[in-house]
């Protein structure tokens, strides 16, 4: 692992990561500062981010930044994963949606403020400072304020739900959404996904380290080298108050460790004070007169996706047949979360006929959702090495290329991105390999 | 329809729906509020949303509200079935996914502001007012700004599209997301879906035409009485500013008509504005020197789940065997938005093998991601019609029922919701039949 201060260096290096600032700082290592650089510039270029520096400074920062059509795919199967994997692995995990904004929170952290109301005190020459300072106070204090986290609404619906599992434990809420994070004087948007569970107060450091293996299971599943995924038990000195113990998941990115997910033992505290300490209306069937205990585990999406993409970067290198060496980079998301699992393209030569089969061909990709590139859309030739490699990158599973061949025998060409043969296949059964395919990916 | 001032009436009469002020007012037929209330009851009590007047009361104004795990399936089944018609539909539909708040938008509206700096400036007894307000002002102009609409976001997302499409038209970029929609001097949030469509300029006006008719189509797909939803040209004289044609996709809701989706022919004026007029940036391939004119397609969907719940809600009112007038609430959603597909339960004297027998078929459900109710998992014992009026106000669409046969024979009953028929099954077919019912209701 980095030292805090090569850590840092590398993460100023960073904000600037297309100016060649490489060599100034002693103990950043050269090779880190390419991986990362090369990672950011694959991301704009191929389609998962939108291009701009300061927006790949968002996304290395695990923070929420605009997204190109292959990272909103991404992000999408990232968030379809996790909520099926923890509303699907419990009978008693329930969806819920509470609102980014809420009046009744607590004095303090971000708010929306209504620009024109606002203009309208500052406006009134007839208010002396102090009439001023009061009236911003109260409009202040009277906005909606933002969430930070997707604890709080969990907890303010404890009591309905508690009705509807007939006053069981244990229980969970899941929600994910976007959430604003204080850094900086600023607020970062992060997508965060949240499973509270509430459970007995003795079972609730048990149920911590169930779903600390859960979700570091989890997150090895989609894995290219699942060991750069860890946990971690929070040590003492850093427990966050209120809280009892904590596990980090952590992905090990060129710049150092990241916690993709946290995990706490909150106990009762929270939830009594948002019920306004009435326990009578927390309590369970059990018999017992206890409160239920709270177990958090919190995701950061944004960075979820950027740890597979710099988990499942390969970059090859090979001579090619005249010696000269060829760097080959390639994209090997796992076939559940690769945004697109098919590129249909046309040979040299493309004719009328040829187009139409990839239109019917799309078609039925769209119709069974299976996710497809319409490459033949572009009019720019390419050779098939210079379209190899584009979809390489952008980690598309399969290439199918629509020939001659096809308009006389049905046969096309399908070359997988992950073992680069081609295999030919007749154009009645390529609909049904990718679908097994992917789903055989998904039970594995 | 009704007129203004009774629509207002029965408005004003919902903020409190629970209490009975029926009779007040002259012009508002009782029975639309009964229906009103009993819709927003049943929301309530069948975990579509959190209990709570003021709860309901932003659920009916169709804005974000705290939402139920009913609910929250309902709203995922249906911004799904969106976006899946949306990027489906063509070939050229790409996903984007752009910040919910940004320091770079105009002057004005709602912005997320820090209240600890806003308090420290309060706080500074040296400042002048003068110097108060100027850096209160600096302060209100650097803090981001809360969107809208999705629309800026991706008329910004245009040109790094433009690559990615080969400067060829027409293509769209397609986003769904919370929305600060002001309302009252106060924002309300909003779940809002954007389809804005790039293409030449003289063809804009049949492209509204071909949204417009696929979004009705759209909607009218998943509803029972198809004829509520429409859709109307926007007079001349109401069209917004910049806008040469408009479009509405409306739902007949019992106190009157509401706009579900909004269509927009849109020019180039946008465009240009957010690109500062840089019209090379913006041109396309065809040779022609014009900018891509803007249709914008945007819905609200929270308006949309409560139009299709409005829209399900069927009252039967029959005679039992004993001649007493029983009244059947069923919410008839259609079988892709419904939120639960199959409940489970267990008949009377239920043993722990009956038990068994029910965790193993959800695990099945919830492996095929057939989205199951473990009903069997309440204590509570109840009668067999008390269980079925349940689930019909849930929508569920069938209900399983494990007996003492089931241990014999394998055998079990399947209700169906929609037509109250128990069928005996075998276990091992339950699971297949279930994924076909909906695939099948899903394509036709």
């Amino acid at each position: 692992m980095l030292t805090l201060s090569a850590r840092r260096c590398i993460l100023s290096q960073l904000t600037s990561p297309l100016k060649s600032t490489r060599g100034h700082c002693d103990t950043a290592p050269p090779d880190v500062l390419d991986r990362v650089r090369t990672l950011l510039q694959l991301c704009a270029d191929r389609y998962y981010i939108s291009p701009g520096e300061s927006n790949s400074e968002l996304f290395r920062r695990g923070w929420s930044c605009s997204y190109g059509p292959l990272g909103v795919e991404l992000k999408r199967n990232l968030l379809q994963q996790w909520w099926h994997s923890v509303t699907g692995s419990r009978a008693w995990v329930f969806g819920v949606n509470t609102l980014s904004s809420s009046p009744v929170r607590a004095a303090g952290g971000a708010r929306v403020v209504q620009s024109e109301p606002f203009q309208q005190i500052l406006d009134q020459s007839e208010l002396s400072r102090e009439q001023l300072i009061q009236k911003l106070n109260r409009l202040l204090l009277s906005s909606p304020s933002v969430r930070t986290s997707l604890l709080q609404g969990a907890l303010e619906q404890f009591v309905p739900s508690l009705e509807m599992v007939n006053k069981k434990l244990p229980f969970g809420l899941a929600e994910s959404g976007p959430c604003f994070q204080p850094s900086d004087g600023c607020s970062a948007e992060v997508t965060q996904t949240s499973l509270v569970w509430f459970c007995s107060p003795r079972s609730s450091s048990q149920w911590l380290d169930h779903w600390a293996r859960h979700r570091l299971k989890w997150w090895r599943k989609f894995a290219l080298s699942p060991s750069d995924f860890s946990s971690a038990e929070v040590p003492e000195n850093e427990l966050e108050e209120k809280t009892s113990r904590g596990v980090k998941i952590l992905y090990k990115f060129p710049w150092g460790l990241e916690s993709l997910e946290t995990l706490w033992c909150r106990g009762d505290a929270e939830l009594l004070q948002v019920h306004k300490g009435i326990r009578s209306k927390l309590q369970t069937r059990d018999g017992r007169k206890s409160v239920p205990h709270v177990v958090s585990v919190s995701g950061n999406m944004d960075r979820g996706a950027m740890a597979y993409l710099s988990n499942s970067l390969q970059e090859l290198r090979r001579e090619d047949g005249r010696k000269r060496l060829q760097q080959r980079k390639v994209l090997k998301l796992h076939p559940v979360l690769a945004p697109v699992k098919v590129a249909l393209d046309v040979g040299k030569g493309a004719t009328v006929e040829m187009r139409q089969i990839c239109e019917g061909l799309l078609q039925e990709f769209l119709e069974a959702k299976i996710s497809a590139w319409p490459g033949y859309l572009e009019a720019v030739p390419t050779s098939l090495e210079l379209l190899n490699a584009k979809y390489d990158e952008m980690g598309v599973l399969f290439t199918v290329v629509i020939g001659e061949k096809t308009l006389e025998s049905g046969l096309l060409q399908v070359r997988s991105r992950d073992t680069t043969i081609r295999e030919t296949m007749h154009i009645s059964e390529i609909r049904n390999f990718l679908s097994k395919y992917v789903s055989a990916a998904d039970k594995l």
